[in-house]
């Protein structure tokens, strides 16, 4: 575990925690190329849901097979899960807008699938009804929690991220990552242009029309937190990080990212200057697949998938309660053998 | 605090506790007369939700103003809201099958509403997916809490216990109680009688055609959770108890249910005798409302209302705790006065 900005893990071991996966659809997934987070754009809808089913019962319901890439590459889910299990803390799936709900007990926040952000993600007062009921979900957990675990899966979801960056003035352009080696930026550029012209002023405007569910609702539960949450995700987490800012600067003493090792040190994107730009604090943990017996792990090496679904937060987490990476690791590889095809 | 049957409440003070509210809805709340839990008919299936959203945010948000009886009188949700303020535990609502959805952060089990038991319930499908998704969440919430305190909200929800008793072969004909002080029983009966006619032997038709989808839901949730569970609730308990038995009988050991002193003084019910024959633990708390300067809580007295949205369980867990009945009695009071009209 390495601390980039800030010292962020010494506030969170040994602490009583949860993990939340917070879930949402957007239909920027729909755009050709923009995202491999599903076998195909269609499927694209579906790996919210499927990610979510697998983490809680160790298979999907929505999809026959776990999550991959068009060429087969699982979802980091299965490092959550992994981490998890580990440190036997509890979890729950938030909705916080999702085309497709996952058939296991997921928390709602009323929130609605984000639409194209280059019309409109979604009407105001969903974008305040998801921040509000996320507020209140944060305050009732804090009344039993200290520390707050929160990943994230959505596709398209680091589109999303830039448009919001910007639309809040940071200099977000090619900065956020992707789950294909591939960054496929002149897309997401292209989108997020687009999307941020003629934008409104006011800051629920801007939000509701850039920001992704998932963005808003992990924004509200951080806010309405009285603890410690770990953001557990990659370039997406300093797009939450930013919306929670505007809300209450005083939140971010009590909030860092928690990533992987292939976010910090993908060359097609810059979380640590994205981070710098926001004020949030970034730690990472040192996972390593390459040497792994798995070529659909060893794939992570390569620049595929990297982050999501709370992979690098949670193993973070492991490893600040004193779990080596190479149990990790071996926790993963067991997982992952049960789940091939 | 007084243990009728066994002695479950040695078992459950100073535990990790979080309180689950299931809601749900069956359209025999419709039936004229069967129910005074609404101040109309249709009211009652908006009950449930509002009940939901006193208890998490103060107010309700899909009517405009706390449940109340035709005549009047106030949901039962003080007493929990009181009691939970005092204990400081976390809260969470439940979605077991719900026609209105409450506007907070709610856990869907994917359920459905209920329909009239005279036709059927429940499709056999979604009553096992209902109790299946329980048993996922009460497993998983085991890895924190070491107790659960499970109360309803339902309206017509005793109808629906009768005949879920009755089809498993208890004899509940005219013992559960009603939020009325004339307990409407032949109504009850009548539709009961109609509802149980030409039954399914098998144990999920049985309890699809019958059983409401918040019996269901508590049910499950009780099974799959590793410790102790206080059932907050009145002759709609022993419904589940029996349900829970039947899935689960070892579970038995490890749960009670806790009431008021208005159910089990109840002339026109049998909480009692119904426990016995179910076999679970019974426990009741104290509440008296005959000295409260507001005629609203003295109709409790009356025979009003008497239990509902785990009012006897969560004051018979603050008694537990050391907070005196009559602490808990003012903190009603401020509530009530603060929702006054």
């Amino acid at each position: 575990m390495v601390d980039v900005i800030g010292n962020f893990s010494e506030k969170i071991s040994g602490k009583r925690s949860l993990f939340l996966l917070v879930i949402a659809t957007t239909d920027v997934s729909l755009i050709p190329g923009i995202t491999i987070a599903g076998a195909t754009e269609e499927l694209t809808l579906f790996t919210p849901a499927a990610d979510a089913e697998f983490l809680v019962l160790g298979k999907c319901k929505v999809i026959n097979s776990v999550p991959v890439t068009p060429t087969g590459i699982p979802t980091p889910a299965i490092i959550t899960k992994a981490s998890l299990s580990l440190l036997n803390i509890p979890k729950l799936v938030v909705d916080a807008g999702s085309k497709i709900k996952p058939n296991i007990p997921y928390i709602s926040l009323n929130g609605e699938p984000g639409k194209d952000i280059r019309k409109r993600s979604l009407d105001p007062i969903t974008a305040e009804r998801i921040i509000e009921n996320g507020i209140t979900l944060g305050n009732e957990l804090s009344k039993n929690f200290e520390l707050l675990v929160i990943g994230e899966s959505i596709a398209a979801g680091t589109t999303t991220a830039m448009a919001t960056l910007l639309g809040l003035g940071y200099d977000a352009i090619d900065k956020v990552s992707s789950a294909s080696p591939e960054n496929p930026k002149e897309i997401k550029r292209k989108v997020v242009l687009e999307a941020i012209k003629d934008l409104p002023s006011n800051f629920i405007d801007k939000i509701s029309k850039l920001a992704d569910p998932m963005l808003l609702g992990v924004a509200g539960i951080t806010v309405g937190f009285k603890g410690n949450v770990l953001l557990a995700g990659g370039t997406q987490m300093t797009a939450a990080s930013a919306i929670i800012k505007e809300i209450n600067k005083k939140k971010m003493n009590d909030i860092g990212i928690g990533t992987t090792r292939w976010i910090i040190n993908d060359k097609s994107s810059d979380i640590i200057s994205l981070s710098k730009e926001v004020g949030v604090n970034l730690s990472y943990v040192n996972l390593d697949f390459s040497a792994s017996k798995f070529d659909g792990l060893k794939a992570y090496e390569r620049g595929y998938v990297k982050e999501g679904v709370g992979a690098g937060g949670s193993s973070l987490l492991a490893t600040l309660n004193g779990i080596t990476e190479a149990n990790i690791l071996k926790r993963i590889e067991e997982i992952y053998e049960e789940i091939r095809v």
